[in-house]
């Protein structure tokens, strides 16, 4: 079960209501009735997000000398052709007979077998709410939306081992699997009482067309990497040739979702940051930064563990991990390492944090291995931070369908003596033979491995011609002569090794973990009247949206100047700061601005304009201090930058009691 | 003519060629063949725009506690059908029947004319480099994107002002008088020699649809400014219901343009800034700030001006601007004041910026009046900010379509007695009178004047029935009696007031804008060794890519203990910087960090092993100083942050000679 920053069970209602009234995020065109997966930030949702890119550019770009770039959403169609996205990026979707409505297969699975679960038990009288925890632990259910009612039915021993079984690996399960799980266990859709449709693939991306002529079909990126990717070669001279090196890109995405449900955590437009960290992949992937890490302690849930049908995480250090072969190797290790760095500096809760690698078919078409950082919130497990190894293959697509030289040209410090067979084409003979084929048949020689060659030249020896399958050309066979090709066993000296990069990719999603975050940062504060509880957001100063809330004690026109003063020495400093000069109480002010996160309090009074003193006040205790402005802003230069906590603050500056209690002068 | 910072010619070829080899922008896709209007930006174009954001941030949100909202740029269609967008949002296009070509009619017009002004200038013998420039400054042609070939033949002195004239209001045309014009004076495509096809609108919005059943039609917004709009009541309430406010939002828009020629100056995808600043506009819109800029001078050129054939600039502050009724209003003003403080803040060449005011016909629909920042480059006059009031049309149109109250209640101190004429309608015999056209009809009654309302209630006492214009109802006439409708004259006592306040729009191209702060910054350095010239992008410290190039003198280990410390103790004051550890010659290495624009280099050698001090070098001088590391990040701290400039540094610290010239130690 969620729980807030204080253990108290999470209220999702109050939250959200919280972050509503205070435009957070809001639904997109909510005048015009909305549309699913489409949110607005508000501004301290937007100043939260900034702050958040902020923190990743200074923690990784800044950090490792990465090169940002900036390329366009806007994709044409041959890109992602090549990239396999056309063809493969697809979730499964399934449609109601009776009443046309889309679901997405894999959740639709999910809820049902969810509720059978609860509805056994309930018929075995074990209590609900604890019954909710175990079925978020249990099933991986970052991805569920939607939920089904649950009805007291006992079911076999057997079949809730199976059920659990299906749900711990339900992300493996392509779309004929989940076709099947639904006719087996007769999963019927609740809101008409029939079976839905066979699953069938629905590309995720948004289409449009580039140009006047409307010639040029094109999408809106679902990753910002194939960018990244495709300026490789000029990244690389930007480095000065030198490797290992990362790209990073931080730009919206599009994705669009089948039926979105979950607010902010399955949007159809989001926020993405992601490096492209360019690694040669002799040596063992090693990473020069390795041991600054190695002592990092992860909760690790491995594939292995997974498809055994269990959910238990294992805490090691990163060095152990690696050590062991739990992750693969360095490069990748050091990455989640500085993954679970940069979500701790961020204020998230690392209690409520794992690392869960993902299984065979759960992948993506691109990736040979793949770790997500996942966090827990009320809807269970979220994926926040993917770390996939994409090995060469984007590279090696893209090169192999444009001829651009998608490669590492490394000087090797000592000649390479290499002796293979190597084949030489006639082109004089060889072409007019072929024509417009001519290149697809020096493809297939190409390909042909050492062993194909050494049997060809014996061949060509013997018989003065060999025949070579060409798939598409003639009948898929084509007969060449000795006047053609020669193939032949050489000794060459190579002076450069070249290579195609192996790429480790960290990829974020802002909004996601921007939720999250917010949950787990979330309490409510009994008050002080016995009133109803009041909502807390203790974000860490470096996040918050704003750092200093700037309250006149009373609207008295004698407070003013000094309000003036310290907003100017605020800015001075590089604090944002907000003025609350409404006829509001004091406490309601404050009130107001503990759901917005803000982490200090400034209240400028009568005795201010006698004797220069503010206080300030700390959101998470709610104890206040006083001194001369230039102190108090010291303090609070201090607190922003990390550099103090508010314990020292209070050990250093007269506490100040008394004003927290409304005051009402006039 | 378009020059260089230090007055040179501006050689726009080498800067081309700079700045692809630097990697500042590169065409997207470019292994694909490129898509046209679509770039990317490498890593120092990266930094660039982070850094004008960032001040961007600083000049308007922060520094008036605007209220900074992140909305998406998927938009259904509604939405944008309601803005007008759907039906407005367009360009005028021309087909070559020959080629199929496609040409942006605006465009085609001004190339050809110009064309063949230059070669009446040829003909009478005037140097044609004059020429350009005075074309250039004539004819506002920010647009221009293709240029037609010159013939030098003479014209009458008549035609040569009849073209001139056409130029100077090119924008001033729409699709049929630009097609008249291409009659009238015969404008042939010069690559077909036939005429083009009658203009038709292009609408230059890019289409999708969004959810898995393609039901729901969208476009990417093609400004960001809706998404403000919409969300104007929430916006409103956050604010505590205090105006005037602006909202703001940074993000990327998309237009997909007819034929885009000019680099990043017309893209398909683009970088915004904009504000939504919301007035009421009842008190001549004042602005409580606008004392602080009324002495900033600006250079005007007003509507009036360009529709009578003249492009001359006016410099007047704008106080006596706003007095003088040249610009309409305080707001308005302040904002022209603001944007020309921000540009020069970031490093424009003010004497290549002016204000130009929009002509009727080129408006956008939505504007009733609106300023355009312009900076002169080697492709003319370049919008590059655009100042609109956007009156109250947006708030109205989607508070009529949605019924969303986007209004301002305010309380009224003494509360106003109002007469007036008003208009009950008895729904019961109303209703079913009508049935589905009700709403039309009673819309119709509530459009009525006082005045027609008064005709109305003397012809309902007269004869008991009134008649009705109501287009689109029956045969456009409806007759209502008295049992429909009663019309009296009352009094009532208003306590608040209600209005849709006025938008003052300021709104930023960023990529425009970098791309003129390039040109504007760029000149060339005549090399030592009489080589050829070396490229220098002078960015002001506050927005260059990178502030601190750190060489170390030759690649020996002695030296990396110290490269190491101070780069650790730049990080630590938060200024960005780069080692360059290659094996180039110092001279290199600072030649290819002019190019970047790195406004100081850091220098590492055998001395500072011994003795612990580095020295400083500064970009435009090339001059140095020397001291020990801690004075030396001192200086470069406040060079950074603006605090002092070179002058004062190289005052204060001991001057250092000798090593620009190559030292080569190893």
């Amino acid at each position: 079960m969620a729980t807030t920053l204080k253990g108290q069970p999470l209220d999702k209602a109050s939250l959200d209501s919280m972050l509503r009234r205070r435009m957070f995020y809001t639904p997109s065109f909510e005048i015009y009735g909305g549309v699913a997966g489409l949110y607005d930030y508000g501004p301290p949702g937007c100043a939260l997000q900034t702050n958040i890119v902020d923190v990743w550019r200074k923690h990784f770009i800044l950090e490792e000398n990465m090169l940002e770039v900036d390329c366009t959403a806007l994709t044409p169609h041959d890109v992602l052709k090549t990239s396999g996205h056309v063809d493969k990026f697809a979730d499964w979707m399934c449609k109601d007979p009776k009443n046309g409505e889309i679901l997405r297969a894999d959740h639709f699975v999910e809820a049902i077998l969810e509720a059978r679960l609860k509805g056994d038990k309930e018929a075995r009288g074990v209590k609900v709410e604890e019954d909710k925890e175990a079925a978020d632990a249990n099933s991986n259910n970052k991805k569920k939306k939607k939920t089904a009612k649950s009805v007291a039915v006992r079911l076999d021993d057997a079949v809730v081992q199976e059920y659990e079984e299906v749900l711990a690996k339900i992300d493996n399960y392509d779309g004929p699997e989940l076709g099947e799980l639904i006719k087996k266990y007769d999963l019927k859709n609740p809101e008409t009482g029939v079976l839905p449709s066979d699953p069938v693939a629905f590309n995720l991306m948004f289409q449009t067309s580039i140009g006047p002529s409307s010639n040029l079909p094109g999408y809106l990126r679902p990753e910002t990497a194939q960018g990244q990717f495709l300026n490789f070669a000029k990244l690389l001279e930007f480095n000065q040739s030198q490797m290992p090196f990362a790209s990073a890109s931080i730009g919206k995405s599009y994705r669009n979702e089948i039926s979105p449900r979950a607010g902010l955590l399955r949007v159809r437009e989001f926020l993405m940051a992601e490096i492209e960290h360019f690694v040669d992949p002799q040596g063992g992937k090693k990473h020069g930064r390795f041991h600054e890490v190695e002592g990092v302690e992860l909760a690790l849930l491995d594939r292995a563990t997974q498809l055994s049908g269990k959910t238990e995480v294992r805490k090691m250090t990163i060095g152990q991990a690696v050590r062991d072969g739990v992750v693969d190797n360095e490069t990748l290790g050091y990455f989640l390492a500085r993954i679970h760095l940069f979500l701790e500096r961020i204020g998230v809760d690392m209690t409520k944090a794992r690392f869960r690698q993902h299984m065979g078919n759960e992948m993506a078409h691109y990736a040979c291995d793949c770790w997500d950082a996942e966090l827990f919130t009320s809807t269970g497990w979220v994926e926040c931070v993917g770390c996939a190894d994409r090995s060469a293959y984007d590279l090696t697509v893209h090169a192999k369908k444009t001829g651009a030289p998608l490669i590492v040209r490394e000087k090797l410090e000592t000649p390479l003596a290499i002796e293979e067979w190597e084949i030489d084409i006639e082109k004089k003979k060889f072409g007019p033979l072929f024509k417009k084929d001519a290149k697809t048949v020096e493809a297939a020689l190409e390909a042909t491995t050492q062993e194909q060659r050494e049997r060809l030249a014996a061949a060509l020896g013997a018989d003065g011609k060999v025949t070579l399958e060409v798939p598409g050309v003639g009948e898929g066979k084509v007969e060449l002569g000795s006047e053609h090709i020669k193939i032949e066993f050489r000794k060459r000296m190579e002076h450069t090794r070249e290579y195609t990069p192996n790429v480790i990719e960290p990829s974020f999603g802002i909004g996601r973990i921007l939720y999250s975050l917010i949950e787990h940062n979330y309490w409510s504060r009994a008050s002080d009247g016995g009133d109803e509880a009041r909502g807390v957001l203790s974000f860490p100063p470096v996040v918050a949206p704003t750092k200093v809330l700037l309250v006149p004690l009373s609207s008295n026109a004698q407070l003013k100047p000094a309000v003036r003063t310290v907003s100017q020495k605020l800015r001075a400093l590089g604090v944002s700061s907000r003025v609350d000069d409404s006829s509001a109480s004091i406490g309601k002010r404050y009130s107001r601005n503990d759901e917005l996160g803000t982490p200090l309090g400034i209240t400028v009074d009568f005795q201010t304009v006698q004797d220069g003193t503010i206080t300030l006040r700390d959101r998470d205790s709610t104890n206040q201090v006083r001194a001369e402005v230039d102190k108090i802003l010291e303090a609070v230069k201090a607190l922003v930058d990390g550099s103090k906590r508010w314990a020292d603050v209070e050990a250093e500056l007269p506490k100040f009691e008394g004003q927290e209690v409304e005051v009402a002068v006039r």
